[in-house]
């Protein structure tokens, strides 16, 4: 979209920046990146980015995205061309609803800027890439964060897409504001699949500290967590195939037998 | 993994070429793609791989994912780098567990081999930044096709994710041989959601000829689709932004009340 047919000179272009590693960035998203005059963050998004002259950085702390997304419009109206950066893809539980959500709740005019979206790899995907293929069958994706939503919500869903049988990725899964979700999440995946259900628990995915760990659902269920942490539950039918010396691959199979 | 701890001097790494767009792989996927000396997969996807010399090509039709497999992982044993190819992500509905599943069933020393999946922009992120964040929340990824599930067991997960208010991803919505699939789940969807849920069609994303389309679920029952396209069905909680002689975003807030 040009700027003679939006009528505003500024821009937002929401970025993923993948899970860590720089070579899982997109080309797109690169090219995004170097043709951003400002650049708006959670801390650690930001300092992915490499400094450059004429790019101006601002980085927030966490859990003020709305703000961040204000921000972003605003300086964008001004006639700037702006990037937000997310870790994995800015879809997934990061700040493209949230900048969508500033947009809606905005002045009129904030409808006619340039908005896009530049998609990245998502942290579950990065995971299960590591580990085989275990969202190779029907997978759904559920946030444990409790701040936006009711926790009756998350475990109502969580029962929902346990019974029916799908592969999970649970998203924020710990931190210090939340200690219990995830072991309420594990017990109640417990009532519901086998003991031996494969569980990974995949720490900085891609990055130097990265730790990959798969576990059956009883180990998994007091197994250290954190931040970093990417957890998935295997399907009823997510196998694993043993190898000397080295973590089992752990692939859910196309097929589902009635 | 080096040559020295596996033993074997072949390798398989299963790779995501994204959506269309060549801009959209990774660098990490086109590393992969350059160090290949063999090339496996469907038509369409080898296509997109430019030829260089010292590159040989081993184009498919579509429905042999496993025999595919095995004749990678065959030529792996016989020292070769080969490079298999997906469209999207090779974890989601694609080869990734198509070669896990001949690696079990195949020879023990197949285990050893070195074999890496190399993680891609799959459809339903690509097609969601294309109109916003309908991804926003909780969602899930589903497939249509019935060949390797039986339409229960399709049915009975569509109906689990709609009544627990997930986004929807559905992947292989239609097909010359699954014509009635794709309005069979969205007549299911409309016993459970509002006539006016956003419903989106994304054909072709990032292609030269990619068609975009935001329809309410009505208008979505009659709507033409083909293999091409990918249908995002929205949450109770999605949303619609208009805007003035364009498509409207699409988004999914963060935040569910109770």
């Amino acid at each position: 979209m040009s700027e003679e047919e939006t009528g505003a000179k500024g821009s937002v272009t929401i970025i993923g920046l993948g899970p860590g590693d720089p070579r899982l960035l997109t080309e797109s998203a690169r090219i995004a990146l170097d043709r951003a005059q400002d650049l708006i963050g959670y801390i650690p998004y930001v300092a992915r980015v490499p400094e450059r002259e004429g790019l101006v950085r601002h980085a927030s702390d966490n859990r003020v995205e709305v703000d961040r997304a204000r921000h972003a419009l605003e300086l964008a109206m001004s006639g700037r061309r702006v990037a937000v950066v997310s870790g994995g893809d800015p879809g997934v539980f990061a700040m493209a609803a949230a900048v969508f959500e500033a947009v809606e709740q905005g002045p009129a005019d904030w409808r006619n800027l340039t908005i896009e979206v530049e998609p990245g790899i998502t942290a579950m995907l990065a995971a299960a890439a590591r580990l085989g293929a275990p969202l190779g069958g029907d997978f759904c994706a559920i946030s444990l964060s409790d701040n936006l939503k009711p926790w009756d919500v998350v475990t109502a869903r969580l029962e929902a897409v346990l019974r029916a049988g799908l592969s999970i990725a649970l998203y924020n899964p710990i931190s210090s504001a939340r200690p219990w979700q995830l072991g309420r999440a594990l017990a109640l995946a417990a009532e519901i699949l086998a003991p031996s259900t494969p569980v990974i628990f995949a720490r900085a995915v891609t990055r130097p500290d990265e730790a990959l760990r798969v576990l059956t659902l009883e180990e998994a269920r007091t197994a250290p967590a954190d931040m970093a942490t990417m957890v998935i539950i295997g399907a009823p039918t997510t196998r694993l195939i043993e190898r000397d010396g080295r973590l089992p691959f752990v692939y859910t199979p196309r097929s589902v037998t009635a």
